[in-house]
């Protein structure tokens, strides 16, 4: 599997940088945001629709598509890009995150978990090896090893366990990934809110060395300073040449702060779930379409978005179809709200190119935090 | 409003024809189904989704629009076209069947009728003026005029009188019509299953006279034979020269079916309804996606299909998305459906022209007959 990461310009007065991340299914400019596709759909959305919000790459869960269909189907439909017609590249989360947050009954042992899936209580186990493996069989372009994803607030003493087993199942992960060398494999660091322990276990995962580091175990329910300081003091220990994602994250201002810090990639269910909730991004804050005042709106969403929503429809018609729970509303403004996350990214690369990015991004802040 | 419809040829075994209506926004091939958007959106599909699948003509509701969002707000958007961002041409339902179908403590009096909205219980008095005025506000291409509809079984004395009511409620939208020559205005006949009642109906409306001529009340419950023959000894009575419209049909069969009794006009929510439940029409006959058996059916739904849906995804990918609840799945199928329907009719245009019609019907029959 190709793999390149060049870092074309950096911001002069920020950390922010812009890249080209090369894989074999696509060239990716950084920093980007990947809509998330869960089950092998982003939710309301086609491939036609992505390719028109110019996604450049998406992500698929591992955990999920285990489950649901399961892998033997996938195997036969040639892959996940072929099962759900998508060309360009995926990055599959390891199901880590979904096996603590959603599996009942989970149980985490050195060598692996053993949980009883959320969906019939089925009973599996899976070490780091076979997460591997998983995501072989998907045919990911970018895959993530298992790791141990605690949650918020946890103890000092979980939180290093944790450490421990995630570089314990990184290490195993990379050695599985070199037998067959497929997708490009990415550490995680955990470590939740302790600076020394997201210190050590970056160190760790440099010292196995990977294509990629993304910072996991955040966006878990932390406070929005406590987050952005973790990030900020952790992140200077990645490598400066290598990909950066941090996993989950999130809405706007919090990736603008993330870009800001150096963060390269970034994934997000918000767009979606907001979307079809009726809540809307844009470049003056988030919308509300349900909201009875806009009944009258013959406006759209966003009068500086050029996406489908946006040049044909009005929030009056929007919150006509919500109000009548016209599928079309949600999937709408969900297709609004990829649009707009993606687009933001590419205006925050030019911003980046032009050495204006903390101006860029004070603005999208004032502007959006009456409604933020 | 501009109106004009011409037989361009009449198949040489059958009552089957092929017409253009020509209408303002549109000229429109006959035979043709009409997609059904009740509420100002055809179910989960865009205006680009119908464009792509070669909508000419869609259908929207006056007694649900008229509700939600109210008249004031349509206009205020500049017409239900303007609204929903759909340029080519909207017949309107007068609602008179939704009035008898949905509405609570309807009231019929020789003036109109009253009833309170399924919604919120409102009260309201609609008289035949008042609605077509609603649809002149809407913008509607083709109006209907509020008729009464009866269920079935209905006796014999309850049908003359709907007919009766039917035919004097015509007259006054005639009138109304006249005064603001906005839409193009069709009759529509009642009589239940009695054929002299449907002889009576039609000839009072032939009498009044109407740009196009419909057949109200039947697809109410009736069984399939007596459908037909109602259809078949009435539709004698129709002009031979004006468009005639069979509301609320139907399956593809019974489309077919009238069709060959020299129908031009069909509109169902049959297709988006089946298409959200999983249920997709294809050339052999109806798939319904949800099949376990489809777990691993890595072909499209219609191998004859060149749909979006078809060109791009498997059975197995379908069944996956409706048996993960994602909203994608229940899209596509919608998309295929009303492709399907819309192709259907374009094939059947070209058998009519090239007057093989009936092999063509028995042809279609026969392949589906097995899942009918």
């Amino acid at each position: 599997m190709g793999f390149d990461f060049k870092i074309m310009h950096e911001d002069s007065a920020t950390k922010a940088r812009c890249g080209l991340l090369t894989l074999d299914r696509g060239v990716i400019e950084t920093p980007i945001f990947m809509p998330v596709g869960t089950q092998g759909t982003v939710k309301a959305l086609s491939p036609l629709d992505l390719e028109e919000c110019s996604a450049q790459i998406i992500l698929g869960n591992a955990y999920h598509l285990y489950l649901r269909p399961g892998l033997d189907i996938i195997k036969e439909a040639g892959g996940l890009h072929q099962f759900m017609h998508w060309e360009k590249p995926i990055l599959t989360d390891s199901g880590g995150y979904q096996i603590f947050s959603l599996a009942v009954l989970r149980k985490i042992l050195d060598e692996g978990v053993e949980f009883q899936s959320h969906l019939d209580g089925s009973r599996h186990f899976l070490k780091p090896e076979d997460v591997v493996e998983i995501q072989n069989v998907l045919g990911s372009d970018i895959m993530m090893p298992l790791d141990e994803c605690v949650p918020y607030p946890t103890s000092y003493d979980q939180a290093e366990l944790a450490v421990r087993r995630t570089t314990s199942w990184a290490r195993r992960s990379k050695a599985e990934a070199l037998k067959s060398d497929k997708g490009v494999l990415f550490g995680i660091a955990q470590g939740s809110t302790y600076e020394d322990l997201r210190k050590r276990s970056i160190e760790e995962l440099k010292e196995i060395g990977f294509k990629g580091y993304a910072m996991g175990g955040l966006s878990v329910g932390e406070p929005q300073d406590l987050r952005y300081n973790i990030l900020r003091s952790s992140i200077e220990y990645f490598p400066l040449v290598s990909p950066r994602y941090l996993m989950g994250v999130g809405l706007p201002e919090d990736i603008l702060e993330a870009v800001s810090a150096g963060v390269d990639m970034f994934d997000c269910v918000v767009p979606t779930r907001y979307g079809r909730n009726g809540t809307a991004f844009t470049s003056e804050g988030k919308v509300t379409v349900r909201n009875g005042g806009f009944s009258r709106a013959f406006k759209p969403l966003d009068e500086n978005c050029d996406c489908y929503c946006c040049r044909n429809f009005t929030r009056a018609y929007l919150r006509h179809l919500f109000n009548t729970g016209e599928i079309l509303g949600l999937r709408l403004v969900s297709y609004h709200n990829i649009y707009f996350f993606i687009h933001l990214m590419s205006e925050a690369r030019r911003a980046i190119k032009e050495n204006r990015f903390r101006a860029f991004k004070d603005d999208f802040l004032k502007k959006c935090a009456s409604t933020c």
